[in-house]
């Protein structure tokens, strides 16, 4: 049995959204739209200022080195192969840097049917077409003793975790409100059972690491 | 000028629900329906756990001494004034005990015209029926120089939130699941900006304390 866990690791607003309305292929090329942009950059901000993800996405080499700098790499480390949805995969084709930020096998689930897809610097993306533990079994391959991050969306994220696949999740709350958007935990069966794990505060964020009780 | 501050403290469920389905008026005599009581229980674990929550509700005299006592007693001792939506009145009217919870004056929103109702321990309810502002006002006056807590429910925290008169608010994070309820953030406006003020954790509860920005 793989010793992998399944995790997800998401900024969230204080009202629930992963991601802000108007933050879609549609209106990708319009930023004003819903003001979805600047909505994004708020939700994220505490991870911009962080040295390890201006380094991996190669937009700087200064930054943050505390704590919350700390949490983006120890995620990264960990990380043995992802998963994702496919309009995730589907905005990430078109806007992801050719180096795409995973550096890990990707697993994305779609009907889509395509043969992997290698890009440089260690990201490799598989299309899976038979359901979430297909996926689940295939990137417990890939990640040998590490474990399996769910990047979204949110819609991928609720499917493992009312399947009860999820073992556990960290939530970045970022002091921000979006009214509207791509809520995390909607339709959450009230029969996942979580216990906090781990919290802590900064002046940007709070981050909490829940495990799901089986 | 007061210097009291508008604030709310409230638990919330991981989804963003501050009340359990099926938790009404109409079901108070059935629990098991929805599992509404259950649900609550979970919610409130934290804090039926503390010794301060135990003696001021008259339902037990030991209990929980540590931080999420003191944070317990400490809102009950800034709180010079409450305000209550009409819905909440009615459920407490009926199952709050002869000595209601508050030991402040409370000012009711509701549309029933009815002469002050005083209670043993300090608590007097005042009807308001000429909207949020006034009741702001009437509590300003009454609270001295301490501060004014919306007691709830969630309808009247997002009017007094919408229109920019809430000066900050605790939100206990506890890890349950509700699915449906009554949402804490229904359509707060994006234009609500806050702050990171202070965040705890303990085993049970994540507390964070938000300031909104003027």
């Amino acid at each position: 049995m793989s010793r992998s866990k399944l995790f997800f690791d998401v900024s969230s607003s204080l009202d629930g959204f992963i991601a802000p309305e108007g933050m879609d292929l549609t209106h990708a090329n319009d930023p004003e739209f819903k003001q979805w942009m600047s909505q994004w950059m708020k939700l994220q901000n505490w991870v911009f200022q962080q040295e390890f993800f201006r380094k991996n996405l190669k937009i700087g080499d200064v930054g943050e080195t505390g704590r919350d700098n700390r949490m983006l790499e120890e995620t990264f480390n960990r990380t043995g192969a992802s998963i994702t949805g496919k309009r995730m995969f589907d905005g990430g084709e078109r806007f992801w840097p050719e180096e795409a930020p995973f550096h890990t096998p990707v697993f994305v689930l779609t009907h889509h049917v395509r043969k992997p897809w290698e890009r440089p610097g260690g990201t490799t993306f598989y299309f899976v077409n038979d359901g979430l533990a297909s996926a689940l079994v295939q990137a417990q391959k890939a990640a040998g003793n590490r474990d399996i991050r769910i990047a979204g969306g949110a819609n991928v994220i609720q499917q493992y975790l009312n399947a009860g696949l999820v073992d556990e999740f960290t939530i970045h709350y970022s002091p921000v409100f979006f009214g509207q958007g791509a809520q995390l935990f909607s339709g959450t069966s009230k029969d996942t059972h979580v216990k906090i794990k781990e919290a802590a505060a900064s002046k940007e964020v709070t981050h909490v690491t829940f495990e799901v009780e089986r």
